[in-house]
């Protein structure tokens, strides 16, 4: 089941996407009480009877607001690098809802920096509540999986040791189309590409992963409580812009990518912060 | 003009704290444009007419659910200890609203740990919305000012470079009593101590900041719109627990005091982890 959330006829709605169109369902995107009953059980969705063609809608990210957003740096073992020994714990950091847009929405450039970056991500979506979770339990607690870019902007990651600045720039990094229900995913089988102006630039199996998405769910689990919704990034494989030599960052008009077999492509153009109406 | 949120017969609410009560106004703290309107224009509140005795009712946070939560390490120039170059940027990182908990409630020390730390704090919140705002009318922004317990778990905040995982533990920090509006304030007049069991463990006058109020402001909200609500803690002096020989973190049964002239004392026991139902 693949999940969507649209903005259509002037207000943000759910719909389940499917080949004839994106099926409305009842659930206010607004509403963090439907949004949690939604993803807690996405098959009890209520279709409202409406349906909107996919190329007249805005796509919103899949969860409108999550409540927490935890991103994992790097996390895979690389098979074209030399193998080094894991550390013991991921490099977390967090983002707030509004660095992110939908599918088919433009990423801002920001002006204060040109070295805005694209690292392409599976996107782990909560739907069972939990705290101190077990990490043998921990699958249970997935609604389903999206793409995300976790768009950075790497002078202002640097300003000091915490990536704060650079991980939460306005509309710098995105998330969608859907959200594809954990039925039937298996996640270590999913393969991620990253394209820019339709050149690969990341491509890595799900199964490299050094910390899994059961390890990470027991880990953030340990010391905050998971909320349906909220989302776990699991990381971003080498080809980056700021790992390649030369540097390759985003300018106004390129296009990123972020595909994942089974799950979906998601893409944005790179838009002049001046195009942004604040 | 003193703004607190109190849970009193069964549900949040927000009042005016004075001499012979807390006064209830009607702002819901549990929704969000009733929270931002109350916050730009705080003496526009409309009284209920009901008065709370504050000995009988519990204190959440004064802004119950920020939607972002920036705090600043240390930025501090010490009396006692050597001038050191100031950084270029300050460390900065964000908490939940969900690891603050409000005055006179228990601190929850995890059994995940037995470094839990206290950081003493100044805590700006934002009351105009804005977006790249200039120095010059930063302070423009500010609603008001409260005390923080940037709690911490030291040795969770040094599993990686990132200090996500120890400064974001369910209930390990505290906020409040009460946002006393900018009005009348002179931040840099303003003088902090932070007491453990009674014995004074930090003090710094807050004309010793390295990274003023102003200057903060205008950097977080560089790369992130700035709402009504949203909080900037503006770090801590040194003597907090894990800076002293032999380092000094809490137990079960320590009180924590973050005392600041002129806006009150936010006053916390630490509790085990067993005593919090989840």
């Amino acid at each position: 089941m693949r999940l969507v959330c649209i903005r259509a006829e002037g207000r943000a709605r759910h719909a389940v996407e499917r080949a004839d169109g994106l099926h409305e369902i009842a659930a206010d995107p607004g509403d963090p009480q439907a949004v949690a009953a939604l993803l807690q059980d996405p098959a009890a969705a209520l279709p409202t009877g409406r349906v909107f063609d996919p190329a007249r809608v805005d796509f919103l990210p899949p969860v409108l607001s999550p409540g927490k957003i935890f991103c994992v740096a790097t996390n895979f073992r690389e098979p074209t690098l030399p193998d080094r020994p894991a550390p013991e714990y991921p490099l977390l950091f967090t983002r707030f809802a509004d660095t992110l847009v939908g599918h088919g929405q433009p990423l801002r450039k920001p002006d204060e920096s040109d070295r805005h970056d694209f690292e392409g991500e599976l996107a782990v979506v909560i739907g069972k509540p939990g705290f101190r979770i077990a990490r043998e339990s921990a699958l249970a607690h997935v609604a389903g999986y999206s793409c995300f870019n976790d768009g950075s902007i790497r002078d202002w990651q640097k300003h000091s040791t915490q990536f704060t600045p650079g991980k939460n720039f306005f509309a710098s990094g995105s998330f969608g189309p859907a959200l594809v229900t954990a039925d039937g995913i298996d996640p270590a089988a999913l393969r991620l590409t990253t394209r820019v102006n339709g050149v690969v630039m990341q491509q890595i199996g799900m199964d490299r992963m050094i910390f899994g998405i059961d390890w990470l769910i027991a880990y953030v689990s340990a010391f905050a409580p998971l909320a349906p919704g909220d989302v776990i990034v699991t990381g971003t494989p080498t080809g980056f812009g700021s790992s390649r030599t030369p540097p390759r960052f985003l300018t106004p008009g390129d296009v990123v990518e972020v595909e994942i077999t089974g799950i979906g492509t998601l893409r944005n153009a790179v838009a002049a912060a001046n195009v942004f109406v604040m």
